[in-house]
């Protein structure tokens, strides 16, 4: 009596990600180019999102779009005043951020053919990322990510978010841009360490995919921590290559599975983010969670120390902290960051799936740490940051 | 200067689409095979969610839910009580509902892996399957729709929302279903008014893309009009064969473009729901929607009257209405129901694309109506309703 129908299709997705500079130069074509991609022959319905920081930054850049709208009337056209919003986590935990911005696109009455163009880091790309992507379900949105972290590796990717009930990204979707523009002229004007911090990532990626994008960081690191330009626009760059390739080619972009490959030493730092209330950025917490899961990866034997070192030194070169005071902090049932792990494995769902490194430019998977190792794992880096800063240098060169 | 990367890939999507009787009986596998099927060897947290009048109507649908899931304890796990709440547009227009259904799905502490039962119409289907697919970027969702039209129709589809801003389904995703049971059950207890609106929908497929399936409706009207069991539940099983189809055929499942070629009587149908403040049901208005567009294709030469008037005594036989006051409503700038011609290109972005009949079984697209043969059609079918009722049925006769 029971009949069985499998429903089974593909949902074809494709963006463009376009590497550019001086993005609203009139000359450039690469922005009125990716939004009119679809249609040619008609003018794209388009407004402006900007984080309050980078319009503090860039005063004229509200401006700027405009006059770059108008140079392009042939096929672009204006549907508001562009809006000036906090960015960074603070809108991701603003609970009226969302209404706001679904009433803003409503009162200019976008479908889903007009276009947002989101202008601000990670933080403001994950809140009007998902806003647009609620909109009509989903209008098309372009993202202009401005910070290292942004460009390198969340704002080319396919998700957005908002914070709810004290859990990052509780909320949220999978959602494939209408397209990618990375100006790094953006990065000139980023403070130092929100930088540095954005390195992060790139460590990250390289650890798991490139060990030769890992000895390139190590070479340029002096060029890094300096946030000089031609060394950044690569590792950017590089980064976001490595990111795009592995949503494209890994096999689940929506992750349906268990499996978070690029996550590496993510568990904790989305923990420590929510226990220092974001005293620790993004960046900054993933820096301490590769360095936790580095060197419980010795401690578990995976990992020779030397290659440890190498990880461990170069965060300490980019200007960046191993370790942070929220990591002794005690909970009910022992120590706080350790329940990262199993909100980690809840956010994604199924089996705890955790990467580690068999070496450098080699993840491997693992269902289960050891709450002993992790435990020898954290009381290491609290005595390394204990050491005078002059013992660092000395132990990093190879 | 400027590179340019092309991000290219595919989602692949699977649900299984099942057809049985008494969901919740022990011995019935259907819903539990259904939860299970991607991890058979772990217990599947699953929770609930029951629209308030089918529990109502099934007041001991709750309990056996809870029976079932102990009857299957080796692979279902409760992660919470049943929630049951109001649905139809009712809910899709609560400004809090959704807030709820995510807090609510927090403190079951649901995760990407967990199941989210939804038991109820299109409009609880809508709301519910929407909560769960921003929670942690979508939970899984069974839908077990409990109406003819969501069984047959929105139920086994990729699509969820809600009303915002006195536009329906202005926010909303695209999100495939986990799994979908029909259980014709359900619509026993269905008022019979609720039960042959629902059929409009199986009218308006039949007509773009079945003339035997319209000849099937035609030939079965009266066991139809009368929710005899066995023709509903092929009209369901069938309506929902070709809805499946189109979604995984038709090349544009997430409706990129411009064109939704199942949407047929349906610009005039959203817009007389929300004037009527739904007074009128989703099929009550596609009923109208079907009549005035097929009226309208007379009118401009595509139809012939016979094929009309097969259609439109159809909807007659089967007790549905072809005209509503709320059609000659005025507004600032005309009949108020024109405007829905331009809320449904806004809703779809883009050109304005509109599914009209070449004959019965196929649909073609135009790009334009032309407004004063759309008055016409409507004053065709003021006049046709003003005809005493004994006048319709033996022009019916073919």
């Amino acid at each position: 009596m029971t009949q069985l129908l499998i429903q089974r299709f593909s949902v074809p997705l494709e963006y463009p990600v376009v590497f550019t500079r001086d993005i609203f130069a009139a000359e450039n074509n690469a922005l009125a180019d990716a939004i009119s991609r679809r249609e040619p022959q008609r003018r794209q319905r388009c407004l402006c999102v900007i984080e309050a920081r980078v319009a503090e930054l860039w005063p004229d850049l509200s401006a700027r779009f405009s006059d770059y709208v108008r140079a392009h009337s042939g096929t672009l056209e204006q549907a508001a005043q562009t809006l000036i919003i906090p960015g960074a986590e603070e809108c991701k935990n603003d609970p009226e951020a969302l209404g706001k911005l679904h009433a803003y696109f409503e009162a200019a009455r976008m479908d889903r053919h007009s276009t947002v163009i989101i202008i601000g880091g990670g933080g403001l790309q994950d809140l009007v990322g998902y806003a647009a992507a609620t909109t009509h379900r989903g209008v098309r949105a372009v993202r202009v990510p401005t910070t290292v972290l942004s460009q390198a590796d969340s704002g080319v990717g396919v998700k957005n978010g908002v914070n709810a009930f004290g859990k990052k990204n509780f909320l949220g979707t999978f959602a494939a841009p209408f397209a990618v523009i990375v100006d790094p002229s953006f990065l000139r004007t980023l403070p130092q360490r929100d930088a540095v911090a954005g390195m992060a990532e790139a460590i990250k990626v390289a650890l798991i995919k490139d060990p030769a994008f890992f000895a390139w960081m190590r070479a340029q690191a002096s060029a890094l921590a300096g946030v000089e330009d031609e060394a950044v626009s690569y590792l950017v760059r590089r980064c976001a290559e490595l990111h795009l390739t592995h949503i494209a080619t890994a096999g689940d972009p929506f992750e349906f599975g268990s499996a978070r490959p690029l996550d590496f030493g993510h568990w904790s730092a989305h923990k420590l983010e929510t226990m220092t209330h974001h005293r620790l950025s993004h960046g900054e917490a993933v820096a301490i969670g590769i360095g936790i899961d580095t060197r419980y990866c010795v401690e578990a034997g995976l990992l020779s120390e030397s290659d440890a070192e190498s990880i461990l030194s170069l965060i300490e070169q980019l200007g960046l902290s191993l370790w942070d005071s929220a990591l002794e902090r005690e909970g009910p049932t022992g120590l706080e960051v350790l329940h990262g792990l199993e909100e980690f494995r809840e956010h994604l769902g199924g089996e705890l799936t955790v990467t580690l490194l068999d070496g450098i430019g080699q993840g491997r998977e693992v269902h289960a740490l050891d709450l002993g190792l992790l435990k020898k794992s954290l009381s290491y880096l609290r005595t390394r940051a204990r050491r005078p800063k002059s013992a660092v240098h000395p132990s990093t060169s190879p």
